[in-house]
């Protein structure tokens, strides 16, 4: 395998990008103007809501993407014989676009632009893949965490996903997804390390099968570590002998001064399990000791344990969680919505034989509607780039873009851009918010919609509505095609 | 983000690794060997066997663990306070044990070893996490993909997942797994980059909307590229516009001298839409010109188009192998199944409330049991090392762990051992095939068993069956840990 540079990612994309930038280079088009969303239509595991992540691995990205040799070199052998005057487009290719995005944390709902990337068509198209990859899985991962701490808002989540995760690269940036959405920890030292998230691990069975005994193995661990000891008790049998092992070195560690943090349950029975646990704990004067659970943990699995009266402080959650099992990809796409002709941007469609699949054309915002009394969001509302009604706070009507007949009107709202210029002409202009910032920013966005659009089951629709002129606008383009 | 460096994926790692680590250091007894089994306990998405994957990410891998000083310096930083000379033991490491495992493309099946560590506990400790996390995922998509290939021997496969793969090293495994399982290209340019893969890519719905019509997209594309020209016709109606301006290229084109290579269809029923497509390219006089398929393809997707009729001659598949949608995680463990005491290795055990999780004790050996006959596969065998009469060819008992009263004896058979030596000693004596020589392996593998084990729904379970003595072992252990 060639060892990987700082360019490592530019060929990151799909061979009909590098086509089609071919075939507008050719055609002398390729310095053209085009506005690209990216939006997806439908939210992932039931939720009502999604958790935008993905833009620190986009900016990195953007900054870093030029071809080197290596690259060049490669591309020479394709058997489309790209002529040499594209090669050496591409070696002074720097991405000089804009990019418009929302925040990381951010509330995000189907058929909105999450990005906006502005540019040539050459950049623009060339982009598409890698961003889609971090946004996609990133973004999945930010809104698989958010639900399960819906479901356990009080107690310690720690993400223990890296051996089931899909490659070493969904590890980390999956930990930090889940840290965003509210997770505390995570067991991988890389994303420890990259990024700053705290880490925590405790022993595995082999620690306890590679003493001579249960009891020999915690008393080792407990030597190791005296401030952070967690046991791990189901090697054996959790209740006969994992916790009266843990219990007895707990008593161990007291007499020198040290307390034992908490047990781990790994199998069997957590709710029947935890409950024993902490009652013997308990009686054995040790209620300060936490019990942490793992196994195939999801927000329904934890929901279920909780309504059954376990005694868990803690959940480590893997699988389920970093490969969002029960679905494991965000549809998001990117879509050309405008293209620069005779001077300004003209807006175009893609027509689908499936309604919902047409999408919105046009150079757009979208707002995200605040009603000033309550602190709350009304709705997300797209309209175009020029209408100005909606920036200067005047009433406006919002219908369903499905049922057009339902609407009402509001006025004393605050419309707040959901998306910020994050690259303006290839530089970036984005205050990096930090992970901290990132993560109470999550936790704050939550406040700002009602509890039935967070509901695990069934949550209400958010409403994201077009304005009148982007909905005429639309049906002019659909029935133009459509003769 | 810090920057990566040759080290990046040391600490690609859970911290308890690090923790146990540190635990035996204290003790002394991190120089103790030990030996480590990677085993999975059930076949994903119904399959009757898995294909193996990931050997040369592992090999890769184990030659660049080492601690470099950023690494150093971020361990330093964590609540545990490390000791110092811990951190010099870490500064001073190298991998320098032995790892075994089965080449890539092999066909493998539940509860036996497919990559097995013998080493320091210190280092076999440290890499499972990795190691896990390799095989776990390329596996999981190599089946997946050789599972796709079965539907469609004859056909075009082409992997188009990158956009919906979870994060940007699952792109290019994932990539190259398909690949070794017999598909025939990628789109993503970096696994053909750094791995040697073939690159396909056609155009977007986007190379449409950025051109004034259907039809100056299609002449400007096979202008572009006129020897490997394929149109995606769904943009606005199939049948009524893609296909007749495809036709229409495809005869200018024969007038200079070339020919179309195929359309894609990405949308509608693909059935229907296919046998329409090929009729009017036939009728036009196109015979020649293949049909191309996208959208959320996966293998009973394929074989129900296949029983349909439909024309397709070459398949996209996205989302479904490259997350491996159905089951997105193969629960691959690391388990200790001997550790040394008093200079000789000494079997361990892990007991467990589910019969299937009690693991296989001891260092041993798995055979596949070859009919010298009839060249096919009759079982794998697992023996401990020291057991003669299989490597002899003496007659040996086939029975079956679950219901031991069912029982046959061989003989005649040659007994492949089915892990080969890849490092000893930390060196690396693993002569590693091609890529192109593990692809022709593995197709190779798929004659060696009876096609009922490669049935894609219910397929004949392939036995995995122990010897005698390990048998005996095992029962010995589960009695010595329930007194």
């Amino acid at each position: 395998m060639m060892e990987m540079n700082d360019h490592a990612l530019t060929l990151h994309t799909d061979k009909y990008q590098i086509n089609m930038m071919y075939g507008y280079f050719l055609q002398g088009t390729h310095t053209k103007r085009a506005v690209f969303e990216v939006i997806f239509r439908k939210l992932p595991f039931g939720s009502g809501y999604a958790v935008f992540a993905g833009l620190e691995r986009v900016i990195t990205y953007l900054q870093q993407l030029r071809f080197g040799e290596a690259e060049i070199a490669y591309l020479r052998t394709q058997e489309e014989q790209y002529r040499e005057d594209f090669l050496d487009a591409l070696r002074a290719f720097r991405f000089q676009g804009d990019l418009y995005a929302a925040p990381e944390g951010t509330l995000v709902f189907p058929n909105e632009p999450i990005v906006r990337v502005v540019g040539t068509i050459f950049e623009a198209q060339l982009v598409e893949t890698a961003i889609l990859n971090f946004v996609n899985y990133q973004t999945l991962i930010a809104t698989k965490a958010s639900r399960i701490k819906q479901v356990a808002p009080h107690d310690v989540l720690l993400e223990f996903g890296t051996r089931r995760a899909q490659e070493a690269d969904a590890a980390i940036w999956g930990a930090r997804a889940a840290y965003i959405a509210g997770f505390h920890a995570t067991s991988n030292l890389r994303a420890g390390m990259l990024f700053g998230i705290p880490t925590k691990g405790t022993h595995a069975h082999a620690w306890v099968q590679a003493h001579d005994t249960e009891l020999d193995a915690f008393r080792a661990y407990a030597a190791a570590v005296p401030d952070y000891v967690t046991l791990l008790v189901d090697t054996y049998d959790t209740l006969r002998s994992g916790v009266p092992n843990a219990i007895t070195v707990a008593r161990e560690m007291r007499e020198r001064g040290k307390e034992l943090a908490a047990i781990r349950l790994d199998s069997g029975d957590l709710a029947y399990l935890s409950q024993q646990a902490r009652r013997l704990l308990d009686e054995a004067g040790f209620p300060e000791v936490k019990i942490v659970a793992s196994n195939d943990l999801d927000e329904h699995i934890i929901e279920g344990l909780k309504a059954q009266g376990a005694c868990i402080d803690s959940w480590g959650v893997g699988t389920q969680l970093i490969t969002a099992a029960d679905q494991p990809a965000l549809g998001g796409v990117y879509k050309l919505v405008a293209r620069e002709k005779d001077g300004r941007f003209e807006p175009v469609i893609k027509i689908s034989g499936n309604p919902e699949k047409v999408s919105n054309p046009g150079y757009k915002e979208v707002y995200r509607i605040m009603n000033k009394k309550t602190g709350k969001a009304e709705a997300d509302y797209l309209a175009l780039q020029e209408e100005t009604d909606i920036r200067e706070g005047r009433r406006i009507k919002l219908f369903d873009p499905v049922h057009p007949y339902r609407f009402k009107y509001i006025e004393d709202y605050e419309a707040v851009p959901l998306l910020r210029p994050i690259f303006a002409g290839g530089e970036l202009v984005y205050e990096q918010p930090s992970l901290e910032e990132i993560r109470a920013y999550h936790a704050e966005q939550l406040q700002t919609v009602w509890p039935q659009y967070l509901r695990k089951l069934n949550p209400e629709v958010y409403r994201v509505n077009l304005s009148q002129m982007l909905w005429d606008l639309k049906m002019e383009l659909i029935h133009r095609y459509q003769e």
